[in-house]
């Protein structure tokens, strides 16, 4: 497929699908993605690799799931911000072979998930490059000074989970689930993207806690070494003192060594962390 | 360098140098950068790939050079909107021997370009891969509804660039240049990164008219092909019936085939136009 081909059908899907969004001004063709913002709110943002070999096999996903993934990533970002997506860039450069069909199968898969969660293509870059690499910034909003922050868990909240932990499956982001969360007054949120030991830590870290683990849902099929240290859920973990919640508890944040994770009151070794790898996100 | 080292790093780098922008609420740490957007204005996003073998050779051109290319590839769209920068994201894959000395030396370059035109690192996604690739994403900012376009170019405007075109040199973005273009009225420009002509073309398509070009200004050890068709400028092309405006003269917007460039009176071939390379920018 031609690259002005693809663009239209890219310009269409996004200006059909992903909801009359009337804050982008200009969109694909021009230097920039134009965008204006409303009062009142801030705006959210987050990018993430989706590379060839690391983060899926070219050979055993198909093109569509790729493009699920590649958005999915950034979107459950968002998600764990109770942010409302609002535009994203798609960033993806492939080999001249994968160029029509492939590419085509990639967008697809990214499209519809965009559709499902109305965030509108503002524009990217496309590029030649022997591995499939690729790279999805998102944008949301949420009513100022109201994200969800991995810093803000306090003593004596109850830690949940919005879903079972450790069976591996096609991503869905928790985007109306964050925005829920956020609107009943939530304060503390992260995603699950690369398991549930780590990504409590690294909650737990950020606002000088520790965590005592009490019981862990574990998904059919796996077992409860895969819930604790498995990534991909992208279920979001939330801490509050609310009671009336959607969620599945799972233990308690109390004061202690920052970042430290307790499971039956064991402390747990931080598994999968990879300081070289760590992200921003 | 530790990720957790290389992450303050570049928190301090950003935090200090990078201006006091009071836009920027949360940064590097969370799941997003959360930005509070200002009043009456547009916001304007673009991003960019910088992929080993394809924009540089590992081996020919410092890690300093690469990041610099890196960030000036993004600010240079920014500067063709006319829009002052605020924030970007830096998603960075590197092999393994390359996290440490060569990761340092990436920043610099990219942190010396961000200090000088005050951008802020509000994060990004740092991976391990085969080969380098790096996505930086800028988001700058524009008094609302005064972002300079491809497609506000009319016939009788006049066209002019900012520099002599055609010699290879490490891209300095017009990021200043582009503002006061904008301020002065201006409303139709692009930047150079791909060549003259094909530029020149893409801004002639959007706005539905051709291009007479008259004079073109010839970097010192250039040919007039290089000046042509010869990317990686970076200088900007605008069109204005303004006279007083600094920029060199180098011809005419008329009514005609709209993105038909002439010089001299003869059409000239789009050269370097790649389908499938050709981006959204």
């Amino acid at each position: 497929m031609r690259e002005l081909e693809l663009l239209e059908r890219i310009r269409k899907a996004a200006e059909s699908g992903a909801a009359a969004n009337i804050s982008i001004i200009h969109s694909i063709g021009d230097d920039c993605a134009v965008i204006r913002p409303r009062p009142k709110e801030d705006l959210v943002f987050t990018t993430d690799f989706v590379l060839q070999g690391r983060h899926f096999l070219l050979e055993k996903q198909s093109a569509d799931d790729i493009g699920h993934i590649a958005l999915a990533r950034s979107l459950s970002d968002l998600a764990a911000m109770g942010s409302e997506p609002l535009f994203c860039l798609i960033s993806i450069a492939v080999p001249a072979e994968l160029a029509d069909k492939w590419l085509r199968g990639f967008y697809e898969g990214l499209l519809s998930l965009a559709v499902k969660h109305k965030i509108t293509i503002a524009g990217g870059d496309l590029s030649r490059f022997d591995n499939v690499v690729a790279d999805v910034m998102c944008c949301g909003r949420v009513p100022r000074g109201k994200a969800m922050l991995r810093s803000a868990a306090k003593p004596g909240d109850s830690i949940y989970v919005t879903g079972r932990l450790g069976a591996p499956k096609r991503p869905e982001p928790r985007v109306a689930e964050g925005v829920a969360l956020r609107q009943a007054g939530v304060k503390a949120c992260i995603d699950i993207s690369d398991g549930l030991v780590i990504d409590l830590h690294r909650l737990c870290r950020a606002s000088w806690v520790r965590a005592d683990l009490e019981e862990v849902p574990i998904a059919t099929g796996a077992t409860l070494d895969d819930a604790l240290h498995r990534g991909e859920d992208y279920e979001l973990l939330f801490t509050t003192r609310e009671t009336d919640l959607d969620g599945i508890r799972i233990g308690t944040i109390v004061k202690g060594k920052p970042g430290e994770v307790r499971y039956r009151r064991k402390p747990l070794p931080v598994k999968g962390f990879d300081h070289f790898d760590a992200s921003s996100r």
